[in-house]
């Protein structure tokens, strides 16, 4: 079952049905997929979730590569191109990329711990969730956090991020550009725009891991500093993997720091020469990394660069609004106060009155879709959320929006709900 | 391809063929592995360095497991079943695990963060590279570090400990069980006698990194109060988890510090209740767990307590006994300085004169055999490691063995050298 071919041959085959693999610089088609994986895709139940998000065959093949050592000839190179390849995503070319063992939660303290000394003062963009946890994390590392909370639903205003940041000269203010325990979009241009107009020292943090890979997200354009993220969610790759980029002036932040970098795994000067090292095609030591998720986020890299960003963007929005026009035309309302509000990789919708919580998702499952429950604390119960992103929305002939539309509308249906 | 069976079924089959996966409480037998991973497992080099280690296919068959949601009742389960099996490889009644998305290192920081408050006393136990780097992270925490550095090759002895705590009132003695960078195994048991018997409050730590799951560890017999590890060594699952088993001692410990915990993603703070929850199966959210890891942790997990631990510990005691002989008889030098201080999952040796370290590592790679060049800063160009631990030591009928001694053989023969 297995065909070697040469090198050049698998550019021609269509990949959909095939995984490659490269082994002593020979490229071995395999076949199983069709009869293994493919078909037992079709059996599980789908995992419309705001990560983990379905996987793409060949990523969930990279996650079985056989063992393979850290530092060998084999994995230096995919680890290396890896840094490079989120470059492209990240639309940024001289941005520093980080990829280390641990969850998307681990950004936060590489953020804390490496830029922050003991008493300076955050300002933290709380639109869920995510922004409370964010400062918890702040505040840990000794960092003193002014929060501007907007109501459930809200996006914070520009108006409100200029007041906040005349009042104080901020080291970094955090935006969660997607808040997963609401679904809310926040305006990361907009709000760049006015920090380098105000306050252009302070260094601009954005918590992407709801939203790299699926929203508009310029690295370089805006002059971000630090997009932190996680592989479960838009990349497409199991989680495991702790993904961020640095600007060159937070990497000079870091370097200039005056106290001591108050953790020991999250520490950049662990790090850098590591991301430094495998870039230039070298092995290097610090802790062994994940040989088989980079492997799998160096086949997402590859398949989420071979098309323009730019695509990948219209693709989220489109696949996002069908999911929101359906819900709408069933007459739920959603958390976020307005579309323009609402993040493309992700809905977070309200209950509809009578509806319980546990029958609906439930429901749902039987359907074999998952979709999430409410994590906002305030009013967990009381809303679902359904995920977007990824294959989901770049590939519709997977037809994952339509199967997670009938789902719900047989589900509420069945459940007794009448509609508008 | 895939045949739906019932449930009792699977029992009955051979599983070295085969790998199954509950999917909807049908099993499915998937045939593919015959094919793929087993043929493309004999192509591939054979990664014989001190972890990452050879998986078992059924492993790499988890590591592939399709999209599943970290809090649904397919996965719950999963994470749950290895907590508790966590305990059983660890030899405790009441240990309190940890599986947490990370490197082996990250159980360094768990054990600084939570174990030791700013100003306590450690001691460190240093017999290599590991020591060193405990150390550092320690200091970083806070902790005013001691440290009894034995002379590369040799283990710390029981009169050198009984001296270093006769000193000082320690909060913690942190011991590396084996150092992967020298192959020193530590006497965890001597030590661990005479620290209760001088020292009883002092909390013992044990670096269990290349040590848990191929040499003897008894957690409850020997009073140990925190055993670290990592996935990728003797555990056999592939890296990008952070293993830890604490003790009722080390969580009260932890549970009564004065000063606030130095880290947010280290903190048991946060991990504990997850770890109460999943075992109690509920889902609970602090950070994303690697759910593909955690499938493939429970499958390794339930071949190595498929039989006693005590068997495991014996055959790899042969395996080592088997390589360290066969190196012997070639007239080779081993860096510890007798069998008795030797790990048993991994072997360093020095080159003998005359051969370059790059020459060997290359021409045994030419023989399809990957091993390991130094790691010890002093000596790293000195002398080279070899690792034996999981299937490669426990399924001789895969012959790793025999073909790393044969390669390491005839690569040293080519290159001129003509042994004893």
């Amino acid at each position: 079952m297995i065909i070697a071919l040469q090198r050049q041959l698998p550019k021609l085959i269509n990949f959909r049905h095939f995984s490659y693999v490269n082994k002593n610089n020979k490229y071995f088609i395999q076949t199983i997929r069709p009869f293994s994986i493919m078909s037992s895709q079709k059996d599980h139940k789908l995992c419309m979730i705001p990560g983990p998000v379905e996987f793409h065959e060949d990523v969930l093949t990279s996650m079985s590569t056989l063992a393979t050592s850290h530092v060998s000839p084999a994995f230096i190179p995919v680890f290396g191109e890896s840094i490079q390849l989120l470059r492209k995503v990240f639309l940024t070319e001289k941005g520093q990329p980080f990829v280390v063992s641990g969850s998307g939660t681990l950004g936060w303290d590489m953020v804390s711990s490496n830029l922050v000394e003991p008493g300076e003062d955050a300002l933290v963009l709380n639109t869920g969730y995510f922004g409370d946890s964010f400062s918890e994390c702040l505040k840990v590392y000794g960092a003193k956090v002014t929060q501007v909370k907007s109501e459930i639903g809200e996006r914070t205003t520009i108006q409100e991020v200029s007041d906040a940041i005349s009042d104080k000269s901020y080291k970094i203010i955090t935006i969660t550009h997607v808040d997963t325990s609401t679904g809310v979009l926040a305006d990361v241009k907009g709000i760049s725009e006015v920090v380098k107009k105000q306050s252009p020292n302070t260094l601009i943090i954005v918590d992407g891991v709801c939203s790299v890979g699926c929203e508009e997200l310029r690295f370089d354009e805006w002059g971000i500093d630090v997009v932190l993220t996680a592989s479960q969610k838009a990349l497409g790759v199991p989680p495991g993997l702790s993904i961020l980029v640095a600007s060159e002036r937070a990497i000079e932040v870091f370097k200039n720091r005056k106290t001591p970098i108050p953790s020991y795994y999250a520490s950049w000067a662990h790090w850098l020469p590591i991301m430094n090292a495998y870039e230039s095609r070298k092995g290097m030591y610090f802790a062994t990394p994940p040989v088989q998720l980079i492997y799998a986020l160096n086949t997402s890299l590859k398949q989420i660069t071979s098309i323009p960003l730019e695509t990948r963007f219209e693709q989220h929005k489109k696949a996002s609004n069908r999911i929101k026009d359906a819900l709408d035309s069933l007459g739920l309302n959603f958390l976020p106060k307005n579309r323009e509000a609402a993040a493309n990789g992700m809905t977070a919708i309200y209950y509809p009155e009578g509806i319980q919580p546990a029958d609906l998702l439930q429901k749902v499952a039987s359907h074999n879709v998952v979709i999430a429950g409410g994590l906002h604390r305030a009013i967990a119960t009381k809303y679902f959320r359904v995920g977007h992103m990824g294959i989901s929305a770049t590939e519709p002939e997977r037809k994952h929006l339509d199967t997670v539309i009938s789902a719900l509308t047989d589900s509420l249906k069945e459940l007794g709900y009448s509609g508008k």
